[in-house]
């Protein structure tokens, strides 16, 4: 089994990534894991404090689940995924089952940032854009998308995504084991990843950090 | 015949990557070309007026024959590669053939940052690393490999070397199909790098530009 993290900031093409690697492959060959999935329940709390919770913090996560999840996976067995309620911030009561596949895809913003979690990828990928363009990306999703109003996105775009980006997303980047800048829009560095995510799948699984 | 650029400041470790790709995919199976072997010959100027030239600007090489030759290889010839005379800032009147190889590695600062040659890569990738980590290699090569003194080893870096990476070589950076972080010291991506290259000139020769 080879874990694939996949690293970048809000907006840069992360998820593009991610499924142009999945659809090269054939989806039956990858299990596809978001790190969102793996958001701390905060029921505990009361909502207007949700609310004011910092999502784009590595403490935002429960890496620990995520961590056991993988070292399952690299064991053979199907683990049982956690959801989220975005809007309650909360872990939904259901789960859903996730079978190992020859290819793990992890995605999200701080795969990278956090050691833990870094440290159980067998390849590290940070997909690079421009700030520009990942805010322009981030606006049309959630503005379109979300149906969250124009400022409201700002808002939360200057007070947690943007500090968080600079004090987390991006110094991962020195993490990676390569760098895709354009995300999203490169199209070349996307097939050859793929292509290579193949490659050492299939021909070559003694590569692999923990099998 | 797949062309792979490889750019990257002064310092960052454009050689130790390339000579890793060539060991791997082996050395007969690799042309390998410096863009530093196409500096202009400067033998109608005055010694003194030649060492003012900025061996750091797009205008100090010779791009035309450079292109010239990759063509010619592509379409099967041996070529005669120029030399060139450091102190003298002139070319040698000896040159060397080489033939071509299903895999060409072109090596050299400004690589990606001039447009024609840029355009007649296959594959382009941008060696990264920190600044003062290239500074520290340049001065090291300049100071015990080639005894320049300290004192004028600082001065061309500062003078030449710095304003030309920030002015050309540094905004290249984003014409890169790949990025490679910690260039030089970062075997795993080197080595996925050899497998793609090998992967693509032995498996795919449809996908090159120019074939």
């Amino acid at each position: 089994m080879l874990v694939v993290g996949i690293a970048g900031g809000s907006g840069a093409g992360k998820t593009t990534v991610a499924r142009s690697i999945a659809e090269k492959l054939g989806k039956e060959n990858v299990a596809y894991i978001s790190q969102d999935w793996y958001y701390l329940d905060r029921s505990h709390l009361p909502l207007e404090e949700r609310k004011q919770m910092n999502m784009d913090h590595p403490n935002a996560f429960d890496s620990e689940l995520l961590i056991s999840h993988l070292t399952q996976m690299r064991q053979g067995a199907t683990i049982d995924v956690p959801t989220y309620e975005y809007g309650q911030y909360t872990r939904g009561s259901a789960t859903f089952p996730l079978a190992p596949q020859s290819v793990v895809l992890l995605e999200g913003i701080l795969v990278l940032a956090i050691p833990e979690v870094r440290e159980a990828l067998d390849f590290k990928v940070f997909v690079d854009a421009d700030a520009d363009i990942r805010l322009i990306r981030r606006m049309n999703r959630d503005i379109h998308e979300r149906g969250i109003s124009y400022d409201d996105t700002i808002n939360r775009y200057l007070s947690t995504v943007r500090p968080a980006h600079e004090a987390f997303v991006e110094p991962s980047k020195r993490y990676a084991d390569l760098i895709i800048p354009r995300g999203g829009d490169n199209e070349i560095a996307t097939n050859l990843l793929a292509d290579l995510v193949e490659h050492y799948a299939v021909h070559k699984p003694q590569n692999n950090k923990h099998t």
